[in-house]
């Protein structure tokens, strides 16, 4: 096994990745809520996991990855109606909150699979685990660490501060000083303590999703859903908990506390966390008119709800998106910016070019450089140093330079480099990172084909000096959008 | 709206359809077992139910579509192992039921949506719904209609039919036979009659998953989900239940039972259910070696399991399966062979090329015949008289002679009936039969214009009598298996 060096977000410091099982990885993470279309936040924690399992996997580990799907909404029944209008419309009239969270998942699937997102190993619906919150919340009773209140449950952070002192451990906020700042409740809420958070909800009336328990007809808090599904589908204790860094507190602190509560000992081994998106250094937010979904991105309509303004200078393909977010270590901010995608474009496509011409160079008996050997295990090394993602794309750019020598004639390689850049290629741009070449597609053979065929009837016209085929092919196919490229071993072409 | 006829299996006779709400249709239809890959006895009911899901929006409801994952397996831990064994083991070396629940469900969607079927309106899992079920047993007892037995709770039959004489009433059985055919248990068994059926069912210690109940940890039986879902998604009647119609006997006569016993009535107003596939004259099933997953159709691989005989002559597309399924009622029982589904892929390959031959086709002022105008509503007719797919198909087929005649200059159609026939085929055969050109992708835009240059090259060299350079284009087409044929409106082609 190689040796990964994981960020810890509880211990604040990089720890060598050791399994509680052997050759086993459990890992949760936190995924969507699913009352709207995913933005580019969400890209973000899908894909920095989506590269650690994909990581993990090749290095040998058996991986159950589960990732939840957060559909208990806080949907209400429209406001204006009284209770009895609503009693009186017909099921099929009234808005069914699962039929507003199916449409969102399917969203999500489709956007995820667009930018290269392997499905989790289980998709846990929050909805779907409802007895086993409860069962929870009744476990964090009998701990002594919760009350009921109204037909709501509070989980008591306060008693659980006093019992355990760790609650603050994993986000570093201090009890103390929000104990100090916080005056005594006078009764009016339901609540012991303002810190204190709700394990279970009673329903208001107009609230649509609820559930009978034994305290009220109501639907459970936040934090249970991780903390329920992550035990019943990885264990008590398992390896990785992730997510955004927005993440860390309430919801995961609350996590950890919840587990603690019952287990005395938090849900797992390594917290990580990825940093966040801004836009042109700006908080993302619908109120501040700069939230662009992943689908406005791919196809490059988004428009200011107030000016209108135009913020995408051009549409922005899935694996663009990817690349961008992958150029960046997961723990380091990322601000978008037209500038940084099209530059994100353009690099990508330097490293695909270089890719695609390793199979037009002709091998020499022996390289000119010696470097390509070591290639591999800088790439592992970066890997292992907390997944640095973006020194692994610099070293394919140095490796991408070598290529384009050899494919210019400047330098030479020998056939065992050459496959060895090829498999490292396919090893780190393509397996781990899950990089695609998006200008493939099921038709991808017959158009190789028919440019073949163009190309070769242009280079008969150019010897025959038959230069009004040649020109009309060339007009025809700038028309199309491919670029033609002559070099030493013939002609080359792109979209 | 549209006079639709809908054959109920209930009354046994077509009914004219007729929503309980206005303008709204609620719809549930019995879904996929996860816990195997999909066949072609899957893709039937999807493709039928799918069509009704299109037919019924086509026309101008709003419809909520719900359709089911069966998730609750009968998975159990390896029998070789005693319990404290596997209670020894981490959680992550165990066989966890859900991650072989999503890996068949992700396997399912992909081929459901290779096959054109639309994404239900919501699709609940069994397994998220275990509080509805057991709410729905509580009632039943309630009801005094079910009775308790060493944890497990089963329905009572014979005291139903007492009360209800219900009890047969969809399937045809009639239960005073049953009774008569059945001695009295000797008490050695659960059950107090033969004939009644599992409500809630105790877990044996290797069942793996089981929730807790008022009446033992276990899991519902088999026939509550449905119930319990359609009446959260749907209310407590709807309009259509459909299935296949193996679920007919016990399945939905059991669905029936139950929530009559609750609320006096059916779950539904319409039963719908589509007939059986055969495999060259013989039922599908494992043990008969003719069992073919939609992939191995899909790539033409497939093994008898014994034999090593080939079943598959070769690859057949999803539009192939989809179009071969539709060219039957979906009341009729159809037949595979190789034989059968090489002639509808012929068949839909003749629609479309008369399809997109319309596009070339010269208008003349006048069309020479005048069926064009009566195409619309025969095809109308057809759907609406129990959607009678194969009428529409069969319409097509004379439209596509017509449209034939027109591109060979034998007939003559004006611009309003080349209009008109190219909207009935996009409205029948795309958005209401949901087929598809699966010859064009992303890339068919480049290939449509690298062809036009490739054929353009042929011609400029005919004309220039260059059979060199028309030769090589042949050939080199050839090879990549693109047909070129010459008409009076110069060459198409086709892959």
């Amino acid at each position: 096994m190689q040796p990964l060096l994981i960020y810890n977000t509880l211990t604040h410091s990089k720890e060598l990745f050791k399994p509680l099982t052997a050759d086993h990885v459990g890992m949760y993470v936190c995924g969507p809520t699913v009352y709207g279309d995913a933005h580019l936040g969400h890209a973000r924690p899908a894909i920095t996991f989506d590269v650690v399992f994909r990581y993990l996997q090749h290095i040998g580990y058996k991986v159950r990855y589960v990732r939840n799907i957060t559909d208990v909404g806080h949907l209400e029944n429209d406001a204006d109606e009284g209770e009895d209008k609503i009693a009186k419309k017909a099921r099929l009239e009234q808005l069914e909150p699962m039929e507003v969270a199916q449409y969102f998942t399917n969203r999500y699937h489709a956007a995820m699979d667009k930018l290269g997102v392997l499905r989790p190993s289980i998709e846990p619906h929050a909805s779907g685990h409802i007895i086993e919150q409860i069962e929870l919340v009744k476990k964090i009773m009998e701990a002594g660490l919760a009350y009921e209140s109204n037909g709501s449950v509070y989980f008591d952070v306060r008693k659980y501060q006093e019992q355990t002192h760790q609650y603050g451990r994993l986000s570093g906020r201090v009890i103390e000083e929000m104990l100090a700042t916080t005056r005594d409740l006078d009764g009016q809420d339901e609540k012991r303590f303002s810190g204190d958070f709700a394990l279970w909800k009673k329903a208001s009336p107009e609230h649509i999703m609820r559930w009978p328990s034994p305290w009220s007809d109501g639907f459970p808090g936040w934090h249970t859903e991780c903390t329920a599904m992550g035990t019943k589908y990885l264990g008590e204790q398992f390896d990785i908990h992730g997510g955004g860094m927005d993440l860390v507190f309430p919801h995961h602190e609350s996590e950890m506390a919840q587990q603690t509560a019952v287990t005395g000992h938090g849900p797992c081994h390594y917290w990580m966390h990825n940093n966040m998106i801004t836009i042109n250094g700006k908080k993302m937010g619908k109120s501040l008119g700069n939230f662009i979904t992943l689908d406005e991105f791919f196809n490059g309509s988004h428009k200011h709800p107030e000016t209108g303004e135009e913020m995408l200078a051009q549409p922005y393909s899935p694996m663009t998106i990817r690349f961008f977010i992958l150029q960046a270590h997961y723990r380091s901010t990322v601000d978008f910016s037209n500038e940084a995608l099209q530059a994100a474009e353009k690099g990508y496509a330097r490293l695909l070019e270089a890719y695609k011409s390793l199979s037009r160079i002709s091998a020499s008996d022996k390289s000119d450089k010696s470097d390509v050997s070591g290639l591999r295990q800088r790439c592992y090394d970066a890997m292992n140093d907390d997944l640095n993602t973006p020194i692994v794309i610099g070293h394919l750019f140095d490796a991408a330079k070598v290529i384009n020598g050899a494919a210019d004639g400047h330098l030479k390689l020998s056939q065992a480099d050459i496959d060895e850049l090829k498999d490292v290629f396919d090893t780190f741009l393509f397996d781990i990172l899950g990089m695609r070449d998006e200008s493939s597609s099921d038709n991808s053979g017959l158009v190789d084909g028919l440019m073949h065929m163009i190309l070769d009837m242009r280079s008969v016209a150019k010897a025959n000096k038959d230069w009004g085929t040649s020109d009309r092919i060339r007009d025809g196919l700038k028309e199309l959008g491919v670029t033609v490229k002559d070099g030493k071993d013939g002609a080359t072409w792109s979209l």
